[in-house]
């Protein structure tokens, strides 16, 4: 049984976002993502794959199709299966988020 | 694009622990599980979907397959496909926690 401390795993790149497994099976993965101020994930689309972002820390603007919001520390957002997705930390402060991805893409 | 604040989603029920769906797509769902102390989630299992949890507040024993930890706020744990799994809070404040499982129990 495997417990993770979540704070713990948080690392940040200074040159690029840090994605940190916290858990990967072969059904779903978990990450937490990690960024510094500026810091991207560009928007890309998975088929078949829903995701789901949960803020730990900090702010991100999150892109889901059409639309783009500033998603905060406590709020959780969700992009569908084949919507382009992305996030931008365009805040002055770090942030991280968990990230939970099913059925892992292939 | 649905952003939900979780904090603004938790709810007690004195009666049972409260599970308040978050998300719930065909791929996976997640909840937020409220518990009033001596509340519990009964040991169980499902064949074929992998269930992640996440405390947001509070504490929990969680028992996943022969083992049994006490989790705590900011740490997560992950019960595999076909292995028991349960929950107490033994505590005497309230815990939540964010429940992720893929794929949907059929």
């Amino acid at each position: 049984m495997k417990v993770v401390k979540v704070g713990d795993a948080i690392a940040f790149k200074s040159e690029k976002m840090n994605k940190v497994s916290l858990f990967d099976t072969d059904r779903f993965f978990c990450d937490v993502y990690c960024l510094e101020p500026g810091q991207t994930q560009k928007v890309h689309a998975h088929e078949g794959s829903d995701k789901i972002y949960y803020i730990l820390e900090g702010s991100a603007r999150i892109t889901i199709g059409a639309e783009e919001k500033e998603v905060h520390a406590g709020e959780m957002t969700m992009a569908p299966s084949g919507d382009e997705h992305g996030v931008v930390n365009h805040t002055s402060d770090k942030t991280t988020m968990l990230v939970f991805m099913a059925p892992k893409p292939q």
